[in-house]
């Protein structure tokens, strides 16, 4: 193969979910390669590359970015470096798949997007669960009218941080640690996706039980007015070891229940319950990775937008922060304007 | 059957819970029986007494309290009205058993609970959810360390006003409608019994979406944080007709998942999931309304308090108008403190 012909990835941090998912789902599309990873740590980056068999590791920002074959860069740093990985990778025009949260703050986030459409590169955010076949084929139901007009979502997220994980998210405010960042970032993604609408305006109550350290919260619940009059609320956390997960929605006229379906797994099942009684809705599971990336390299060849775009790592954001804003003032937060 | 050695009820509010439930509660219990209904309509009151069976029928509070048979009166009228009624009662020394809200103030509750004091007479608040088999069996769990330290809880209580029902809880804000009042007293109420603890703080969002009018909510969410620590969402509407209904508690080493639980009837299951694995608990039903009376006759007779007293009404009522304060308000609300 003429690796010249085709794109090359590099994989600016050696995290675990590049390493779960990331590095297969590269591999699944017709023409594109895993060329590179990068880790402050060069035995880590060492380590990372032979273990999945990737050709170069780097340990500092400018070296992967100075390898010809890289086109694309994946960036699952810690949340904090995100924004000048972004920056520098647009700059030395590379497109960027960038994971959730953007960055810490909105101003930030906006900066990466506006730099790669300076730079002409294609940017999006990582979010998986909007390539979920079950979320999809929910907001399919939704916009049939299987349950009417909606009125509510219940998003039940609270789940145990493996131990693996229980690093910098629980202790490590500067580096963007704690639930919301983490888990929040992705219920507003996927309420936003499904009902095609933008949040209004949040309250919340945030929890620091056992794990988290130095000020960060290891658990939150909010509640979310939606500009289509939906109310949703939320509770995640990392401190909940047999909850279960799921969402559901609830209309004028019936009732969606997806169970087990907030996962990085292509697994669940979704619930239709209205006048005419109870359904389990047949699902096509497909990798959820593996279909971001997807939409991405079609994105690439001029064929649609990514699953989540910039635009959508942006507004996922600002609705994680307002739930941030509201859980420390106790004030009833909109989310912040921002312009792109 | 000398009735006057015996102890005879009256009815104050020819409602559909003293229809349904109560009568025949009160009849269940040895030595007590139904002399007299009251409703502002004679003869709605005479079609109720002629229905269920009761001796005297009666169109004014005087006219019922004057009663030399009724000892005890059971108060469903509209929640404006329970107020003048429980320290009428009280002052002719009657025992007064009223139903929630005990009032729409919290000066008014405290009122009728010094009164009912003063006047040597018992006073309690006809929460029926504390006296559900399957509530009492979550809070022995609890209590059990089966979950292991609290962490959450989640009470779905978004229900369907039945068409019998949808009158002034819809469209009269003086006589305290809206779903708050309504519902949201009930859950506070059930998580207060279950973990023995009190509100501290409360943010909510509230909905007023195709059923309530006149500025009332038919629909709310709220974010409760507990003084032992636990946060609790809690989802209640009138205008969820397919969503089912139930409560959850989430601890750090298990999690208790309460279906179909929220149910004026004897019904419902309870689950407990943790580290064994997952187990359908034993629960022996029984009517929640004769349990309810039962405990309030055994207090009559100097046995114990009541299941929920004056005072738990009075703490269920202040937990639901914080509730209420914090959505109209958007900020973090406080339990209004109160003395007796």
């Amino acid at each position: 193969m003429n690796q010249e012909m085709n794109t090359g990835w590099g994989l600016i941090g050696a995290s675990t979910i590049a390493r779960q998912y990331m590095a297969d789902a590269i591999r699944a599309q017709e023409g594109h390669f895993v060329q590179a990873v990068m880790s402050s740590n060069q035995e880590r980056a060492n380590q990372f590359a032979k273990d999945c068999n990737i050709p170069a590791a780097y340990s500092s920002l400018e070296a992967i970015l100075a390898d010809p074959l890289v086109k694309v860069v994946y960036i699952s740093t810690t949340n904090d470096l995100h924004f000048e990985q972004a920056i520098a990778a647009a700059e030395a025009g590379k497109h960027v798949l960038c994971e959730k949260p953007l960055a810490l703050s909105i101003d930030q986030a906006v900066e990466m997007a506006k730099a790669c459409k300076q730079a002409g590169v294609l940017m999006a955010t990582n979010h998986h669960l909007r390539n979920a076949a079950t979320h999809r084929k929910i907001k399919e139901l939704i916009q049939a009218g299987a349950i009417g007009k909606p009125l509510f979502a219940r998003v039940f997220h609270a789940v145990y941080l493996p131990p693996h994980l229980q690093g910098w998210r629980l202790d490590k405010p500067q580096a963007g640690g704690g639930v919301i960042l983490d888990i929040t970032v992705h219920d507003v993604d996927t309420l936003r996706f499904t009902m095609e609408s933008e949040i209004q305006e949040v309250v919340a109550l945030s929890q620091s039980a056992s794990m988290a350290k130095e000020g960060l919260e290891d658990g939150v619940m909010a509640a979310i007015r939606f500009e289509n009059g939906v109310l949703a609320q939320i509770h995640d956390a990392f401190t909940v070891k047999h909850g279960g997960h799921g969402i559901e929605y609830h209309g004028e006229a019936g009732s969606i229940f997806g169970r087990n379906v907030m996962s990085q797994q292509p697994v669940g099942e979704v619930i239709l319950r209205n006048a005419d009684g109870e359904q389990q809705i047949a699902i096509e599971h497909e990798g959820l990775y593996v279909r971001g990336v997807r939409t991405f390299c079609e994105a690439l060849k001029g064929n649609g937008q990514p699953a989540a775009t910039a635009e959508d790592g942006i507004r996922s954001l600002a609705g994680a922060l307002a739930v941030l804003d509201a859980s420390k003032s106790g004030t009833r937060q909109e989310v912040r304007a921002f312009t792109l």
